[in-house]
Formats: C-alpha cells, sequence, structure tokens
C-alpha cells in the first residue's frame, strides 16, 4: 500500500477498535471517554500504516480547504515577478496551504472562469496579482472571498494591497549619484502609462530638488526596453552638454545605454555613472561592468500579501484593508563613480 | 448574496421543490422522472441564484478532485522557465483542471512535506517539474498518483518524462553557421556535469562531422553565466587562429562573448558570428545586434506533460510510459553572417 492511500477503515481494523473510534483519536473529538491504551494503539495503526486524513472531508468539515488561488495577468511575460508567487508559495506552505496559480493573461473572461474555478474548490482566500504596478479594476467575482492586491491596488482601496515604493526607489537612485557629485544626471524613462512612471518621476525630481540642482525636462528621454533605452541614451550622450550619470527606468534600458556608451567611446563608470531599475539579475549581474540597480521587492511583497490575507480569512470581513508599500533596496554593483570633474 | 455562494437549499426554496429534486435536475442523475416545466423551474432558479455546485463535494462523490500537482524544484532561480508552469496551467485550465503550484528549492524534506499535502488534497496527478533538465531520482510519494516527469527523467525509465532536444538543437545552431561557411567553429561551453553538457557536445560533434569539419577541442572552452562567457570568449578570440563563429551554450554565455567581442574590436557578425541557447529574451533581444538562438520548449513542455498525464489518470497505472523530445527551435536574430573569408 503506497504512502497516504491508507483509510480510516484500515486503521480501525489494524487497531481492533471501529472507524468512530478512530476517529474520535485522530480528530481530538473532546468529551469522548476512550482509554489511553487504546488511543495510543489507534496512533500506533495511523503511524504504520503512514494513515493521512481526507482533507476534501476535512474541509467539508472545517469550512476550510487550505488552499488559497494566486489569480495573475501576465506571468510569462515579465519572468522576474516569479519572485512574487514564491515568496507567496512559501509563506502559505508555512501555514499549511497550498496555492493554485491560475493565469489569465489579461483576459476578462477567462479570468472570470478562473475565479469560479477557484471557488468552486472552496479557496479560503485570493490573492489578485499583477505582474507589474497597475491600479485595477476588481472584477465583482474577488467578492466572494476574502482578498489581498499583488503589485495592484484599486481606485476605492477597498481590498488591502501591496506595492513597491516606486518614488523610494527613484529617490534613492538619483540620491546615490547625487551625492558622488553628480549634477547632470540624465533619466532614461518610460514611455507607458503606468503608475511607475509618475511616481518615479517624482522621486527623480524630488532627489534632485534636495540636493539643489534645478530640474532639466531636457535630460529626460523615453524609450522601451534595451533598444529604446539605447536610442534614448545615444540622444542625451551625443550633446555638448551630455550628462554625466543616468538613471534608467529599467535594468533592460540600461542595457542599452550601455551599448551606447561603448559605441561613443565612453567607459562606464569613469566617464558615465549609470543606476538602473529591477534588478533582473541576468542584465544587472550580466553586464560589465556590474549594473548598481534597485531591486523590486517581489519576494517579500508576495510573503506580505500571504500574511494579509491569513488576517482577513481569520479575521472576517470586518477589519479595515491595509496598504503596503515596500522598500526598493540599492543594489550595489560597480556602475557608479564619481563624475571626472569632481575628482 | 455574493456570486458562487447560493446553496442547493437555496435553490430548492426559490424552486419550490425538494432539495433531492434540485441535486437530480442539476446533476443529471439518470432515470428519475421529473417534469421539464420542474427541471426548468430549478434551472432558472439555479441560473438566477448564480448557484455553483461545491467542487469539494463533488470530489468526494466522483473521487476526482480536478486539481493537479505542480511540484518544481527551483522556479525562482530560471525564471525562464515558467513557460513550463504556463504551459501546464493552461492545458490543465482548458481541461476543467486547476494547478497547485509547490516549490521545494531542492530540499528533500520539504518536498516530501509538500507531496503530503497535495495527496492528502487528493489532486488527480502530479507533473514533477526540474527547471533545467536533470535525471532525477523520484521519491517514493510519487507511488501514490499518477506522475509525468517535466523537464526531467528517472534512470530506470518508469515514469513517463518529456524533455528538449538537447542534441538537435545544438546541431541545428552549429549546421546554421556552418552552412554559412564558417570552419572554425568555437564552443563556449558549460563546466557543470548536467545531461543538456554531454548531449549538446554531441550535437556540436555531429554537425561538425556533417559538414566534414575535424572535432578541435582546442576550440572548446568552459565557462558560466555572462563573466564565464566573457573569459572563454576572450581565451578563444585572442589566439592568432581564432575561430569566426562561436556556439554558446547559453545566451547568457553569449552576452560576455558579445563584451569580449567589443574589447578586441571584433564586430558581430561582420567579424565574429555568434548562436547562443535558451532564447531567453531580455537577453536575446537585448543585445545589440539581436542574438540569434535556440529556443528551449518549455511552453510546449508543460501543455505535453499535462496531456500525458490526463491519458494516465484516465486510463490507470497499466499504460507504459512515454518519452518524449520536443525540437529546440532555431530563432533568427542577426548574430549570424558568412565568415569574411568566404565572401
Amino acid at each position: 500500500m503506497g504512502a497516504g492511500t491508507a483509510s480510516l477503515r484500515d486503521v480501525a481494523e489494524l487497531a481492533g477498535v471501529s472507524i468512530t473510534t478512530v476517529s474520535h483519536v485522530l480528530n481530538d473529538v473532546p468529551g469522548k471517554r476512550i482509554a489511553a491504551k487504546t488511543r495510543q494503539r489507534v496512533r500506533s495503526a495511523a503511524a504504520q500504516l503512514e494513515y493521512r486524513p481526507n482533507k476534501l472531508a476535512q474541509g467539508l468539515r472545517s469550512q476550510r480547504s487550505y488552499s488559497l488561488g494566486f489569480v495573475s495577468d501576465l506571468v510569462a511575460t515579465t519572468p522576474y515577478a516569479v519572485r512574487m508567487v514564491l515568496g507567496a508559495q512559501e509563506a502559505a506552505a508555512n501555514l499549511g496551504y497550498l496555492l493554485f496559480l491560475v493565469t489569465s493573461g489579461g483576459d476578462q473572461d477567462l479570468e472570470a472562469q478562473q475565479l469560479r474555478a477557484l471557488l468552486d474548490r472552496q479557496v479560503d482566500g485570493l490573492l489578485y496579482a499583477s505582474m507589474f504596478h497597475r491600479v485595477v479594476e476588481p472584477p465583482a467575482l474577488l467578492e466572494a472571498a476574502p482578498v489581498v492586491l499583488l503589485n495592484a491596488r484599486c481606485a476605492d482601496g477597498r481590498y488591502s494591497s501591496v506595492l513597491p515604493d516606486e518614488t523610494g526607489g527613484a529617490w534613492a537612485a538619483v540620491e546615490e549619484l547625487a551625492r558622488q557629485g553628480h549634477k547632470r544626471i540624465g533619466f532614461l524613462h518610460n514611455e507607458l502609462d503606468i503608475p511607475a512612471r509618475s511616481l518615479r518621476m517624482r522621486g527623480y525630481q524630488e532627489a534632485l530638488a534636495a540636493h539643489g540642482i534645478d530640474f532639466d525636462p531636457e535630460l529626460v528621454w523615453c524609450g522601451e526596453d534595451a533598444p529604446g533605452g539605447y536610442a534614448a541614451a545615444r540622444e542625451l550622450l551625443d550633446r555638448p552638454e551630455c550628462p554625466t550619470a543616468l538613471f534608467c527606468f529599467t535594468d533592460r534600458m540600461a542595457m542599452g545605454a550601455y551599448q551606447a556608451a561603448q559605441e561613443l567611446g565612453l567607459r562606464i563608470p569613469h566617464d558615465l555613472s549609470i543606476v538602473g531599475f529591477d534588478d533582473q539579475e541576468v542584465v544587472s549581474a550580466g553586464l560589465r561592468p556590474g549594473l548598481t540597480t534597485m531591486a523590486l521587492p517581489h519576494y517579500e511583497m508576495g510573503r506580505w500579501a500571504v500574511t494579509e490575507l491569513m488576517k482577513r480569512i481569520d479575521a472576517g470581513s470586518d477589519v479595515p484593508p491595509t496598504h503596503a508599500l515596500l522598500d526598493c533596496p540599492l543594489v550595489h554593483r560597480e556602475s557608479v563613480a564619481a563624475p571626472r570633474e569632481a575628482r
């Protein structure tokens, strides 16, 4: 008999007691008078047969399935965000919960179908995750279970949410450059209308202001991914009064900036300092020299979301929602130095 | 009342019939004489209340939980392999199944604990996945349910398995270079003792032989990731009789080869052709020029594994295992051209 396939009846037969007695002993049902010796015999038999209770049946009794749904939009296209899944999954496992993973690809009908499938399986709660920081319109089906938004928030703040501190991250990136003495700090900015766009712009401007540097819109250029970063960096670096440092919206854009610097004969960090965002390690650790960048706290966000979801499962829906911003820590590598004029 | 929270009793009350009648109608129980009008009334009431059957209770009756376990070792460290999860999840969703995702991080005790948790929830089958192609020793607990190995195989071939065709992929990569006229094709090889190491070496040697090129061990150099690829490429390219083309074990190593070529003033593909492996897009599409590389069929492998698992769930354990090798297709970008001497 394979591990985990013994039934209550098998345990009862081996222990020489009734199925009811086995059930009472193994479920610690209070108020039952069963001799210590009998209890011992039942437990030994269960251990010997590697008896595992049927959690489906247990779920029906306790009204808990000990499972959570992790509903995400686009897990495949931003693979580094799998650390959110991992953080959530490890936090859930520590509490005896398992995670159902479903991905809608952004299709609302498919999402509704998947949410119904999760609710059919009586998940105890839902993590509603976006693979990049978004403001979402939560589907009506979310009302059927406790919910935490992960890397997302809703406009009315009805659901608890956890997000990276985009403004703080951008602030720290620019601060790292300014405190080395850089005054002309370019920003390779994102062109998509996503929350991180304005939030990181605010961090960039506030850090400049804190160092008495005037904001110069001429030093901001938009693009996307490595090719966009390359084109934006060429645009800024070809000028006579070119920046001595670049803050890049993503590590991928920084990869393009490295390519532009190389073509122009600018050495990093001697002639040009660069700070990225994401700490997408295949890029940030793979570039030469290694890229100093801001890490996204995806793993920690996944953990936070499960902890918050558990609170809401235990306490019910009366608890007011919590909105968390987690730090984006600076990861030091070799792409930042003082500007030549400051040496 | 939220969607999906109505009970059988609610439907019965609204339809004005007994709970038993509702159950017979909604479950299409054969041999019950119920008037068409009554059936209609029950279905309307169920639709109006958005009644969803309790799948936990259904699972107890049908002996199916309509859930699968996806057990993986290291999902976080090779994020591009999430496409296996996605392929499996989409194939499962098409069949009305959901996927539990657990990750052991390679810890055997944790893995056993997670397998027990999945078996407790009566998963109908298990996908046992490795994030890179491995020969695994399947844990004993796998015997308790139908199993398919994903990106892995076991030494005795007991379980069905699906793997990328590493030899065919390496063959096609070298073929792409040889048919352009390259004769001195270096191989930036992996130093870890994993199955892909010898399988790709075989493909490299067989493709050379097919073009009448002698295998020269001096043209093979080992390393890992971008820094290892950089060092290996410097080693091969600094020689007087340096290769005109490089086949790289990973896109990350190819990224290092680009850095070495740049330092040596070699233009890609004019002076040096490069083919990678993985099609890790952040690298392959981010490099300048774009990297021609072999794609790993992770998504298709995930789908194949679920289809095979379903066959085994439906047919029982008597069906002999199947072992599939899926093609690694060539992804053309701009890093390959004819060698200068052949122009």
